[in-house]
């Protein structure tokens, strides 16, 4: 049950949004920036990042909706629930497990990135902007997680809804609402 | 000593900001919209809210520069010093006790927030836009918070530099750069 008044059809972030577009905007185009636009690391690679942050962020709704976006873009869900549980172990390079590590250190707190993490990266051939958009990447998970979760919005239980979200993020990225208002044709996903 | 290779003469975020423009706008907009524009909460209550939150999460930029503004706007640095150390002794109202106690369960995390926490504010009278820009503030400033610090970001310790920041933040928001850069007249602090 939602702390405040948020459109009831509406799931996790999408109702925020609904509620104030205002912020939601610059939200939308921080996502789409990070996550969706050409980099140097895959898009697969920056989703893997953001659902392992959410992951230990405990945060169900973006853990599932980012974790179904890496899926579709790594082409399965192996590679991402072992990216969660024990990303030591799962098929992604020396560099991605560098950059995982210090993900999970801005989980924690920005202070406990240290010139030791930020070099194992380099070492494993991280460029500076891949480890800052990492650091950034991580840290707006702790933003996007602690709103979803804040608001107490409603997060379906039902996978196949955080399937057909991934799919649109996957394609579409974050301008656009990747959810449905029923009778909303103009906020449809289109197929 | 950042991490990676930012902008020397900048100080905090706005070595990062410097360093990934494509990022830095929508970071600018969402405090502006969230901090500055129009609002039931006084720009010096919502200053405060992300100086207590910069302060639990520990990020001397970011609670020195708020809470300059803060003090600009709220016409001392008494109420901004008691909000940190011991909100509910500080000259505020209570629901402004009330919102910054939930501004404190969404620094833990999303799901430390009840709705008994939510019930409080609202018998002091705060809307359901007051609650929601709470919860975003303070989940916004985890992520900028660990933005400056998972950086490394240089951080002067003279205060008057963050009395200049804070005067600039109160007077003109977020949307252009409270910091000088040496021979770079674009970016001056307009007096």
């Amino acid at each position: 049950m939602p702390h405040i008044n948020l459109p009831k059809e509406l799931p996790g972030i999408s109702a925020g949004f609904a509620f104030r577009p205002e912020t939601a905007k610059p939200m939308r185009e921080l996502a789409h920036t990070l996550l969706h636009e050409p980099n140097s690391l895959t898009p697969g690679e920056r989703e893997l990042i953001a659902t392992f942050v959410s992951s230990r962020n405990d945060c169900h709704f973006c853990q599932a909706s980012h974790g179904a976006a890496a899926t579709c873009q790594l082409g399965g869900s192996e590679t991402v629930n072992l990216g969660k549980s024990d990303f030591m172990q799962a098929k992604i390079s020396a560099k991605m497990k560098a950059l995982l590590a210090i993900a999970g250190k801005v989980q924690l707190g920005g202070k406990q990135v240290t010139n030791r993490d930020v070099k194992a990266a380099r070492a494993e051939g991280a460029s500076d902007i891949e480890i800052h958009d990492t650091v950034l990447i991580a840290a707006a998970f702790c933003m996007y997680n602690r709103y979803v979760d804040g608001l107490g919005t409603w997060q379906p239980e039902d996978e196949s809804m955080y399937a057909q979200m991934g799919e649109h993020l996957a394609c579409e990225g974050y301008r656009t609402s990747s959810t449905q208002r029923p009778n909303d044709e103009a906020d449809t996903v289109s197929k």
